[in-house]
């Protein structure tokens, strides 16, 4: 029976065959119909003239045959007011949409900005055939645009200039997009956070994977997301060194080839140099220092430093750019703290204000709460000794050694804590034991079970370590062989000190670290425009 | 006769006896005169109070245990209208020398700035003890020195400030020098002049060979001439990014640690990179046009850049700083020849102006005729083509090929035909021979022997080369494999134009040439800290 009932299930009914037959005639008439208008169309187009010929097209290579002289504008300065302009300008082709036969919608992009563009059939000056052939452009690639700057009937939602837009007059391709685009830029630019959203709706979207976008980073570094980040980065460098300049520093350039791997020699690349062996500078440390005794008084230098550190975290990387500085100071090394604190102030502080609109353009894709410290009247930056750290730690209930170093995990911990009691993102933590740092760290003359040295935090990571230094030639040595480091192996670095030289401190940044904790990108290879680190080297 | 005469001559006449006896005495009476008074000194010395204690001595290592506030001041900002303050400040000692017992001349050194001290013998202040210890310092090492500002009797011509000195009240060493001194500061800044002049006179100098420098080179770094050297360079890459800043550049970091040998792969050093191997990137050229590609439009970078070539040359280094710089053009590389032109213009202003006081005393020991170019109203930058210069060679009576580089005695020949005939020491020549030059740069659309490509030179050395690049993928790809070089080899660098690349062009200038050339020091050693060549990895 239910092998009957599916066997006649399984014919079709009379009427279900009239109406499939129907349906098929329909079908029929419709494709002779459409196939009929195609035919007219073509042959319209056809016999047409196409008199858009020379408004749109491929550009031949440029060589830098043509000089004009015509100004080209930025996108980003168009409004409202440009009502009416004709204007000139080159862009990617962000996005197009084809709206009936008649009419285009495409975005251009330049860098942050992006505005709408318009292109209508109207006879003698965009034919069909151009607006077929501008509707057929493969997204991202770089065109010339002409044409006359309009008020949109309402706000633009999907470009950054919202009122404003370009009716198009010719269009062509400076550059064109000659290989399958391994992901859109929308996908690259969408939050985490929608992913979620879109998933529980069922909607799917594209991920594009961290490796993904490393592997194809140029393309990548295209989103209005990264353009804003490398300006947010070009900001802090500028934000260094105006601060720094100010004060009286000079900038120097220390050499990244090294005669003897030193420090600790077991993170450090080794190099072939010509018959014999080089050493790549894990830090300018050693110059700097030098640069000091060699009168300097208060130098900085923004360089690589390399480490070769088989570390695969969200905060490592094989080459990174470090902020260096080291200075004399006349008394006491909270000249060299209170000056780094001054340099973070200003920094946070021009960056807040300078770079509000790349900070606002960013935190749409990478939403973080906004970086919070103590203001003067707030009783300034915090400072705790690492004493004070290790108690509030185990007052929270950690397990901690009081001369231990901490770990990532008690670092962020003791961020959160310092933040729940003072609300600050950032603060410094001083004296640190004597025992885990390194041998050129000048002793705690009050307790030599610790020292004078210090870190910086944002956001419970560290970005900063420095120290008063020890700018005496028989401690230093004898501090080096403490810690099992041939003093003959560093003699050049000790003879800096028999010469003579004036107390001393500094510090190391991490440029990456900065930026990746400001605007908590929760990875540093976001803030690095081509990353290294064990697993890649390219591109 | 003769020899009896002599004889006699030989023999001491009575006359002559009886006075030599008389000053025998003479000397003996004033030896034990002189004998007792020392004695009497001695013992009035060990009687004596040394009511000076605690105005001298060495300071106990400074571990930042003392904090007082008192502001010290700069050496530079003292005058004649300073006269009777009370100062405190930290210098080298420069100079000492005792006149008589009461008193000792010192002078003192900050940086560029050296200033005259007084110690004079006064009851109750000043004792012998402490003239004595004083006088027995070591040079260069490093004091805390109180005095109150004096006006000088005369100008004093051995210290940069001329109308005030400094009578010492209290002198205490801060850091000793603890090993003999290779060379004095005044051997180390003697200007070569002296030497030849000298010479000829019979005077004999300590010549401090260029070698015996860079072997100390912290100590030779302390010559007011080093110090304003590397002053002029800080201030070369601030006007360097200032201009680019003003013109809306974005400055970048890109890695020198490379996944493949590219470029030339013969000069490139080799690193062991965990169980694999990376290259040392020999400039950002690369990277900076993949950032072009990712949209950056004008980007510039400050970073070493490594050659692994055993030139040992006046001009070489195996590492050496390279102003870098790419930038999206929109019609022709002009715009890019125009910027590179104005970025030199606004560095030689700015030194001209700003460093004018360094300038002249590197001059002291570096004499050189003022750097010369043609400003605006003499006509603006000489360019000249490639085929130009051939000719101006070729008329003086070079052999030279047309399409061959230019050698380094013909650069120089060229460079001298040039400030002959158009009065100046900085000229660009244009449309280099494309054979000469790498595969990324664009042939000129006129004559494909020849490229769209240049190089900028002072005082008849190149310190700029340049060009428009190719941004068309398959035109890139065929200009490689003319050049031998494996297209696969370079899929990241290339898969950035598959993805659209406007028309860009750029330059790399090499820091310490430009620091060499302009202050003309004649070995590019003197403008890198601690330079670095193919037999030299230390300091």
């Amino acid at each position: 029976m239910s092998t009957e009932q599916a066997e006649e299930g399984a014919q079709p009914s009379k009427n279900a065959l009239k109406k499939a037959a129907k349906e098929a005639e329909k079908a029929a008439k419709s494709a002779e119909r459409k196939a009929r208008q195609d035919a007219e169309a073509a042959a319209r187009a056809a016999a047409e003239v196409d008199d858009a010929v020379g408004n749109y097209g491929v550009l031949p290579l440029n060589q830098s045959q043509t000089k004009t002289g015509e100004q080209r504008v930025q996108i980003e300065s168009l409004n409202a007011n440009s009502e009416g302009y004709s204007v000139l300008f080159r862009a990617r082709l962000h996005t197009s949409r084809a709206q009936g036969s008649k009419m285009v919608f495409v975005v251009f992009r330049q860098r942050q900005a992006t505005i709408q563009g318009l292109l209508q059939v109207k006879e003698g000056a965009v034919s069909r055939q151009m607006l077929k052939w501008v509707a057929g452009i493969t997204t991202e690639s770089i065109v010339l645009v002409r044409g006359t700057v309009a008020r949109p009937i309402e706000e633009v939602q999907s470009a950054s200039v919202k009122d404003a837009e370009i009716h198009i007059n010719t269009l062509h391709v400076v550059s064109p997009v000659e290989t399958r685009l391994p992901f859109t830029m929308d996908d690259a630019s969408r939050p985490e956070a929608e992913y979620e959203k879109a998933e529980k709706e069922g909607i799917q979207y594209n991920k594009v994977l961290l490796e993904t976008r490393l592997n194809n980073r140029v393309l990548d570094l295209r989103t209005q997301t990264n353009q804003a980040i490398f300006t947010v980065e070009h900001g802090v460098c500028e934000l260094f060194r105006s601060f720094l300049n100010s004060q009286g520093f000079t900038e120097i350039h220390t050499p990244k080839l090294q005669g003897a791997a030193t420090e600790s020699g077991a993170s450090v690349f080794r190099v072939q140099y010509f018959t014999g062996l080089a050493f790549l500078a894990q830090s300018p440390q050693l110059a700097k220092q030098m640069a000091i005794a060699a009168d300097f008084e208060k130098v900085y230098e923004i360089a690589p430093v390399f480490r070769a550190e088989d570390s695969n975290t969200h905060r490592h990387m094989t080459e990174f750019m470090g902020l260096d500085l080291e200075m004399a100071f006349e008394e006491t090394y909270d000249e060299v703290v209170d000056l780094l604190d001054s340099l973070f102030l200003n920094i946070f502080e021009g960056l807040s204000t300078r770079y509000a609109s790349e900070i606002a353009l960013i935190g749409r894709q990478f939403p973080a709460e906004p970086f919070m410290w103590r203001k003067k009247d707030q009783g300034g930056t915090l400072r705790l000794r690492f004493s004070e750290g290790i108690s509030m730690l185990r007052g929270a209930g950690a397990d901690v050694d009081d001369l231990e170093d901490l770990s990532t995990e008690n670092e962020r911990w003791l961020g959160r804590l310092v933040k729940e009691k003072f609300s600050t993102d950032y603060y410094i933590l001083d004296k640190f034991p004597m025992a885990i740092r390194p041998f050129y760290t000048m002793p705690d003359p009050e307790d030599d079970r610790y020292s004078n040295s210090y870190d910086f935090f944002m956001r419970g990571e560290e970005i900063l370590s420095g120290a008063q230094r020890i700018h005496d030639a028989p401690l230093l040595e004898s501090e080096m062989i403490k810690k099992g480091i041939d003093p003959a192996s560093m003699k050049h670095y000790l003879d800096a000190f028999r010469l003579g030289c004036p107390p001393h401190g500094g510090g190391g940044i991490g440029l990456e670290r900065v930026v990746m904790l400001f605007l908590k990108l929760n990875n540093i290879r976001r803030a690095a425009l081509f990353p290294r680190d064990p697993k890649r080297l390219v591109p």
